[in-house]
């Protein structure tokens, strides 16, 4: 450690004693590597405050020592964003201890949780009260709502209810200059000027610390229902979609996946079976929902509305969840895509991106072409999100070989991608964020937006205290 | 005009002719004043651009030139935020020929206006294609969409739909080095940093100039029902929105008005009637709707939801709409309350508030009592949005005389006003912005905020052209 940081261990240790700060290797190990052993880090020290006031301790501290802090929620970061820079410049800020469900307001449809809150407690919490907190991902067992505001997180059921973004209804946090902006006062108006709550949802840390927030419930489903289609392409699948959204608002999911994919979870995921007898190139999985008792059942609801458009031969072929298990067991087939993809075709550049929705079912398509036709044996394909305009867009080495040609042409690969993304209207970063992963590749692509988030970033952080490194 | 003034305006003429430049004081006289008559300024010249292009340039110059520009949409700003400084320092930039309707895209359910749009002309352009754009306020004939969204503008119908921060889904808008920002791409996820959308909405002209937005859309109203209310007090009005929401989402607006303002309608508007046989010290409007023929009757829905609420004595007395007439004359005793006030009371001081909702019932009558008794004489009153929290808070000079008085006393009264709010965890800003009115008050009760906004403000706007002396 440097000598300034050994200055704010010491200084933070006897303000609040060994649990708020720990030098230990054994306690810093865990959280220098993503989750998926992409970026690895260093740091002499990982602050573990259990109080938004031992957060403003610590940051006001650092910003006068100009010691650099990482702020770490469930580690779940898909672009490097919460792993210490390798030179040990900056210590980590986690925030696991403050993990508390503060007030669940029933008549307000309201949760106001820590950041440090998993997401799956936040889940059952309101959940044992009647109410839903809508955004849900595969991390939700580690993933945490600092981080999920800090990622402006998206998910399976933004279609509905949109990303964390139009979930949070204000946010705690710690300013660079250890200031507390208390966003959590519930006021439905406030003209007060610029919104800081909106500026640190997607911020990933580099503005502040966030470490509380008051999020949007919704009611519990009191029933679901699934459906997988089989279709002849992406157009048809979008076609589908707004086909049902005409005559419902209760569609909360509509997923993507060619079905080649369908192909390597069938042959790599125990316990799945097919969905349809039939074969199809393109499947989607649609899942629709009722609060109550009192509205329509949704299977009936998916069945009505489903059987004109396999009548008009938009839809190929479709079956229903009849139980819960059948629900769940569609969506199995969902989240296991990825390390079945990985089981089959080994590793992959993966792309989180979005298009107009619209534009997603030809870029689909073209895309997967030109990146073929750029990388001859090289096999391109996207599944995920449709109903957002938000794919994740893979393309695996095919014959072009392994992990080799992955690590020697992967960077070409996605430039190219990003540059197909960027002439569609699109966004190079969908749900994931930036982080380092993106950071030279907005920079490309984006120059004058990089140029207005870094004025904002040294206009709040001078001193580059926050998050050193990742975004801007 | 200054010297740098003139070159910016002579630049300009050359560039892009008479029309988008006048120096004519026929042309610049009639905005200069707010439409209150509460501020007037003077400025040498006045902007009138026709494209996103022309108001790049024009931006670019004034940057290079250090010549300050106000943005103007339909000058109805209640706080002086669209009024020229009253030395000429700067020149007025009016957005009003900028009014085209680009595009509306029913499926997606979205409007594409320019800043310039008046709002009643953008409600009738989307209402031919049986959509609405669903807030409305009372300046609607000359309020612009550019307006609306650089005050993040309220009105009747937040209850359900929120205020323009949660209806704009992209912003395209000048920034004060002359970038164009391009937020209009549609995209439904994009997490590549600081939200600059969600950053310009509410800015009041400060970080740039909107030119153009993209728009939420809902179904048109297919029905609609008012009922009027007789009630006890505002707690009483509260638990009667709680009630009715615990059953339904249908309820759009949910004003509350106290007796006395309704006899001054009744007394000074022509043609209005007493809603009610009986008297009530307090009384709400409530209004539901339904998108099509499928749903309930929304007149049905109210008479079925408040029996049992009349039943249990919450709600003294109701009447609900036969008729889409009776429904407006509802509405009417509603919208003429400011004036028939004005008529009956003489001026006021008048203050837009918001504190959580659960708390504007005592603060409502607790707030009255404080300010009635600090100046006895006075009489002070709530009226408006119950439902979300904010109500239009006036203090009349009562018995201690009249326009004298409030002129003498206003600001003092003014300031116990704000510190009650703050008091109570509220705004002193809910929907009308801050402008050069409430911008020492401000300063005054949130000095941490507003160091935040001003170390934006000046990240992106070094040289202070946009809007100087409002907001920060």
């Amino acid at each position: 450690m440097t000598p300034a940081q050994q200055s704010l261990v010491d200084e933070i240790r006897s303000r609040f004693g060994k649990r708020t700060v720990s030098t230990d290797a054994r306690d810093i190990e865990p959280w220098l590597t993503d989750w998926r052993g992409r970026w690895t880090g260093k740091a002499g020290a990982i602050f573990q405050p259990s109080s938004t006031e031992e957060v403003a301790a610590i940051v006001t501290s650092a910003t006068r020592l100009g010691v650099a802090l990482v702020p770490q929620g469930g580690n779940t970061s898909m672009v490097g964003g919460a792993t210490p820079p390798d030179d040990g410049s900056a210590l980590i800020l986690s925030l696991r201890r403050m993990n508390r469900i503060r007030l669940i307001d029933k008549a307000a449809m309201r949760v106001e949780a820590e950041a440090g809150a998993v997401l799956q407690n936040l889940h059952e919490a309101v959940a044992a009260q009647g109410l839903r907190f809508p955004l849900t991902l595969g991390a939700k067992g580690s993933a945490t709502i600092g981080g999920l505001i800090s990622t402006n997180a998206g998910g399976t059921q933004v279609l509905r209810f949109g990303p964390m973004r139009a979930l949070v209804d204000g946010v705690e946090a710690v300013l660079p200059d250890g200031t507390i902006h208390d966003g959590l006062s519930g006021l439905k108006k406030d003209n007060r000027g610029y919104s800081i709550d909106q500026l640190l949802i997607g911020a990933e840390g580099t503005l502040g610390i966030v470490t509380a927030a008051r999020l949007k419930l919704v009611p519990a489903i009191h029933s679901r229902a699934v459906a997988w289609l089989g279709l002849a392409s992406p157009q048809a699948a979008l076609d589908t979609l707004r086909a049902l959204e005409a005559e419902t608002d209760r569609i909360e999911g509509f997923e993507i996946l060619p079905d080649e994919s369908l192909q390597a979870v069938l042959s790599h995921i125990p316990g799945t079976r097919p969905p349809l007898q039939s074969h199809h190139p393109w499947h989607a999985l649609v899942e629709a929902t009722a609060d109550g008792p009192g509205t329509d059942n949704p299977a009936e609801l998916l069945a009505r509305l489903l059987a004109p458009l396999v009548e008009r031969g938009l839809v190929a072929d479709a079956s229903i969840s009849a139980s819960e298990a059948q629900a769940e067991a569609f969506w199995r087939i969902r989240d296991s895509l990825s390390e079945a993809e990985r089981a089959t075709f080994g590793p992959a550049t993966q792309h989180d991106i979005s298009v107009p929705v619209d534009a997603m079912p030809a870029f689909m398509v073209d895309a997967a072409a030109k990146v073929e036709q750029a990388f001859p044996g090289a096999s391109a394909t996207g599944f995920g999100h449709l109903g957002d305009g938000n794919i994740h867009f893979h393309v695996r080495a095919g014959l072009r070989g392994g992990t080799d040609w992955l690590q020697r042409e992967g960077p070409a690969v996605t430039r190219l991608v990003h540059d197909l993304v960027t002439a569609a209207g699109g966004s190079i970063s969908a749900e994931h964020g930036i982080g380092v992963m993106k950071k030279e590749e907005l920079e490309r692509l984006s120059p004058d937006r990089v140029r207005v988030l870094r004025a904002i970033k040294i206009s709040l952080d001078p001193t580059a205290v926050m998050n050193p490194g990742k975004l801007v």
